[in-house]
């Protein structure tokens, strides 16, 4: 995915190129954890998705290079990091509210998400 | 894919319920086409992405699958269909309009989206 990252983009679309970066299963899921606290890879893996370790150590490279996320180290040994978004990545909320509206009208038996994800603001709003 | 759709969600959470559906590289692509006119197999095959004829075969069956359209055949020996985007469908386009300002705001190289596509509205507006 990461290596995936560094190929020319398959086109000019802002669509196919966002794709590029977050066109799979898990990569929103994982900003979703991130813009509700969660900071640490345990954290990641308890979501109830249940990703597995070797696809979040995988996407959480992505989320770096991608510049989605930044990671600080908490420990040394043995190196721990916790993830903070970007303004780069706290920016796809708008996409990811879009996304939770649709689910909840096709899809009524998902959760709906708390006003405290839903009506925070894109940093560029205003 | 199709197969994956047929699984139970992987949690009640819209974004990951959304992503069983469309997170991948090539299905918001595809939509995007469609909504742009595009109805015909070789002609989302012409499209600057290059999409391979047995992935697009693959997307097209979860497509509908989905419900995001509808095929109709326009001739019958050798039988070919036309897509049709449902409502369910169309009403992803704040999802693809919301990734367009953020690929426009983040990859400035990226194509901006004509007016009839950025303020084509969501059937549920209003």
């Amino acid at each position: 995915m990461v290596k995936a990252l560094l190929k020319e983009p398959r086109s000019g679309c802002p669509i196919a190129t966002t794709l590029d970066i977050i066109g799979d299963r898990w990569t929103l899921v994982i900003l979703r954890d991130i813009i509700n606290g969660k900071k640490r890879f345990s954290e990641f893996l308890d979501s109830p998705e249940g990703i597995a370790t070797n696809v979040l150590t995988d996407r959480l490279a992505l989320i770096e290079t991608a510049g989605l996320a930044m990671r600080n180290a908490y420990q040394m040994r043995p190196k721990r990091f916790e993830y903070e978004l970007t303004e780069k990545g706290r920016n796809l909320l708008p996409v990811l509210q879009e996304v939770c509206l649709w689910a909840n009208k096709y899809y009524p038996e998902t959760w709906v998400a708390p006003p405290s994800f839903m009506e925070k603001q894109n940093e560029s709003a205003g």
